[in-house]
């Protein structure tokens, strides 16, 4: 049978990671000096192996802040769950050229357009309307652990997209990861997370997980252990329940701070395997609710959780019964990506 | 602090509990014989201390198939949250006297009709706008175990809100969960379900969860252990991710059942935190995520999972920080909420 | 070219049909007494050719009250587009063995469950998942012009379905328009509508419209006049837009009656275009807002207005171009199948 | 009574405005030379009065193509109604600080970034999650009538802004409609449209309403005649069922030219109504719905219709009946927004 490893890493780096930042006010902008992006690098690279498919990043170092696009050759459709209560989100195309994820919160979304005007420059400057270039994107708020106001630009979404290639993603504090950071219970008990990834193949079926968490909640091990976020004074990590049951318990309030807000974890997923348009974005609500796992709690009012699925729709899935109407295989599919992703998400904070 | 037991429990009852099926056709109907209700009984009740709120279950033994019907006094706001590629529901109002969970599938939704006539006739007779009375609904489909296509119908609904009361709720095979399954890989890996429930008061802040699991994934404890369904020939049940990998990889395809159809997990919380519109809604989303956790797979095409959140809009949440535009207490119901949900799924299937 | 009658009817009767209510509570219940279903009659019929749909009514005279069922052989894939304020609706589903259109708001959904009941127990009594039999519903709010609380129930969908027949609708005070009204700026106001529909073939292409109107707006012809709704003391029709701008200025408030509540549109339209998932929704988001110019306001707080798009999938559209991603033939598809929904709500109120 | 003229205006300018486009490819691009913004101006201004709301536009006239921007003072709450088939949209925040509508198609969504980039600068360089400033945006595709690739970019954005004002909204063919049509049957029927707006105060009541217009429908005025757009070759206009109904018909197919690809309505309208988030979000949805009386078709398939309702929340709305649940006045906001809307789009093409 086909492996597909389900973490934990025996190799946990149980070290804390905290963050800082002090200043909120009178902020350096991009705009008070000339900027030359970088492609990052981070701990370690994923590899794949999905002809068509090329990643790339691309940071600002005096941010630190950064951007990674996901290009798809000759276009993907694409399902969006946007399901958090904070999401800032571009483009929102059925079918995509490119998914750009990026940091700098609401201004980083510009980073997408610097893909679509370099792919579109590329491709020969027309503008028929088969001929554009759609490229969605979504953004992460990473001013929380960081002392100035410099975000993804046009040019840095230009550089990742010159930066792309197939065959691997690097993950850890790299890309739009480079200054993500999760369990924001409070700035003492937030650490640093960024971007992971993960790949399957089983039998014809391939599946990319990429991921940027800077979520609200912990990251969790599939024993239900916290991995990273909510670290306490002590070292150790809690499960933020206990904090949220504080919140509402009358003697415990003061010692009970609130959900630090601007919180966020955007991914894309990546699949080879034919689908119609309900499966497709049935897919996308599978995989996205199954992130609930790996991160707690997710999906709040804080959290403006996106995830792009997208199909390359070249492998038809088996098939048990010709007169079904639903599909069987589909949900396989789900459960599969579901543990890409976890997987994904667990390096993003390893 | 305030407690909130986090099962699993150590008195785990291990040993399988499977089911079975054996005809399809030319069965038994509602109109075959006169029908009586029956008021079920579970393994055990759930106490709850929530004014207003009661809770009542009706039966007809010979399906069995029942209703499981929550009602508010004076109405309650409520967000739904239907995610599952097969839902089928009734009602689907944001304002609800009650909720109806109902086995039989699409015919099981007529026992909704059956609690609003009831209430309608009890409350005067009345046809004014604001003396409609809403209830909105959602089935099961549980004919995967029973060999009849005995439903619940408005008779029957009519049973459960005449057995509604306060501050228990049955558990157990009982109500909408007399014939519920879950952990359907194939017919022989399927074990019964049921409804669950369970209820916490953290200071002022009360939560109430009932849920009917016939999910087409397994059970799972907060370790990671698959607690009930896809129970192997040795006694033993697996993580259904194994038969999903064995679907796709060409050589273990015989070996591979498809899902079985027909799936869906439905439930209802209940608060008395006082909500805008847009936290009820996005509270809804986020414990509905969460079950994800405690069911696996979920949300699948093939299940037809709903979830109703609904306040009685009782309790001024505490605020951190008056500037704020989103509510991180919010977060905090929703996390809390979840985890009572989790409760309830692993009491269903206990 | 083929014809398409686009109306005014130049034989529009101008007369006032107005409305009466005077109870409002002890109202006399279906439990009080037996009920015989009628198929009701209406002052007209539409002829239709489309093998494979049947249309069914039936009545309670002492309502009156009644149901409209619209059937597939062998099932419609269908787009649901429900997108008033005030929705009630039952199933949901994406592919139907019929619609159900009723009164008695709330309760009259109950009426669907016969529709599924009557079918099932004809189809086999299977229950096998493939076997279910879907019924979507949706209901209007009658209550608002007679006094009593007489509703659809369980046996007026079953004598609906045993009266579906192929070839011809009823129109006028009929099935589930057998007590719809419009133009309800005030209960003096407000005259009788009803049931409406419209059939047209063009090449090989077929679209039946069948709605019934019982909008709190008026129902205006292709020429911006008001045919119905809105009657002043002086035999005259106005537009709405002077009593809502009446509401607003200071000095003519007491003069502004409110909109009356418990409006809403139901309408089902059958073609034959085999149509995309994605076309297939889009095209019952363009037929339903162009219903807005027949009817005015639409799609308001008080309003619950609910298409029902269903395709049986036989006729491939015209393609020009191959390359193309997006479907221009289905824009002209929504642009006939709006100008027969105009038709529809015309003969509502004819 | 208010004033709030209807039009059609008795001096319509019946003159063709044909388009014309000859070049596909290799065409011109902004990285090909300098651009120097200019402000545009239309063939008039619509007044208005509405402290806290500034309008601004600013063009590259070598496309020509252009921004507009809608900057409230402090923010505003927003729903969004994106509700064509071919969407291009940016931000989608549920509160902004203003609203970019943009040529360039989906490069033209950079303009909104310039908007927040000028709007953050400003306000003193805080990345504070309360201090962050949302802008969303929607872009037309209006390269149909144009040879060149120039798009809106960060900098047109930043201009729009600077140009921003109280008081006035240019009309015709200016900012973001500066190079928009309609009608667009065929490339030789389309013709020119561009930006209108319309304002009105009804007691304390205001509303404000713009509109750009690069539908594939045609502009009618409220008799049903066809305004703008489907130019015949002598001259006349016709409505585009004609041209539907060709397409499906058999002879007629070659003198049916499909829909050209790549239309959209976007549209801000501002009211200072205090709306809770339903009747907000009904609002988008009513008045959207209505813009199909004035457009046709409109919604389809081939257009990314897409409607802003922004709030001040300023003014309390007469209340009826203090049982409601519902709320009357909200759907007469909505009838009056209709209309003004409908002002607007007339004035976008006279």
């Amino acid at each position: 049978m086909t492996h597909l490893n389900l973490l934990p890493q025996t190799d946990w780096d149980a070290a804390p990671r905290t963050t800082t930042r002090s200043s909120f006010a009178d902020l350096e902008i991009n705009d008070d000096a000339a900027r030359t992006p970088t492609s990052g690098s981070g701990r370690d690279v994923v590899e794949f192996d999905f002809p068509g498919v090329r990643v790339g990043t691309a940071e600002y170092a005096d941010g630190p802040t950064g951007v990674t696009v996901v290009e798809f050759d000759g276009g993907a459709r694409t399902a969006i769950d946007d399901r958090g209560g904070a999401v800032g989100i571009t483009g929102r195309y059925g079918y995509n050229s490119a998914i750009a994820l990026t940091g700098g919160s609401v201004q980083g979304l510009a980073a997408a357009s610097g893909v679509t005007d370099a792919i579109m420059a590329e491709q020969g400057r027309k503008t028929g309307f088969a001929d554009l270039v759609a490229v969605s994107g979504a953004c992460i708020y990473d001013f929380a652990v960081r002392d100035n106001a410099i975000v993804p630009d046009n040019a840095l979404g230009r550089a990742a997209h010159a930066n792309a290639r197939a065959g691997q993603v690097p993950i850890g504090r790299v890309g739009a990861g480079v200054a993500a950071s999760c369990g924001k219970m409070s700035p003492s008990s937030t650490e640093w997370a960024g971007q992971g990834a993960a790949f399957v193949q089983v039998g014809d079926l391939k599946v990319l997980a990429i991921v940027v968490v800077t979520a609200g909640g912990v990251v969790l091990d599939r024993d239900g252990r916290v991995l990273r976020g909510n670290l306490q004074s002590d070292g150790t990590r809690r499960h933020p329940i206990t904090d949220s049951l504080l919140a509402f318990d009358g003697e415990g309030q003061d010692a009970a701070p609130a959900f630090q807000r601007g919180n966020t974890t955007i991914s894309t997923v990546v699949t080879n395997a034919k689908l119609n348009d309900i499966d497709l974005r049935q897919l996308a609500t599978q995989v996205h609710s199954s992130m609930h796992r790996a991160i707690q709690p997710f999906h709040t009012a804080l959290d403006g959780d996106t995830l792009f699925l997208a199909t390359t729709d070249e492998v038809e899935l088996p098939s048990y019964d010709p007169r079904q109407t639903l599909s069987p295989s589909v949900a396989s599919v789900g459960a599969i990506a579901s543990e890409v992703m976890w997987n994904a998400i667990i390096e993003s904070a390893r």
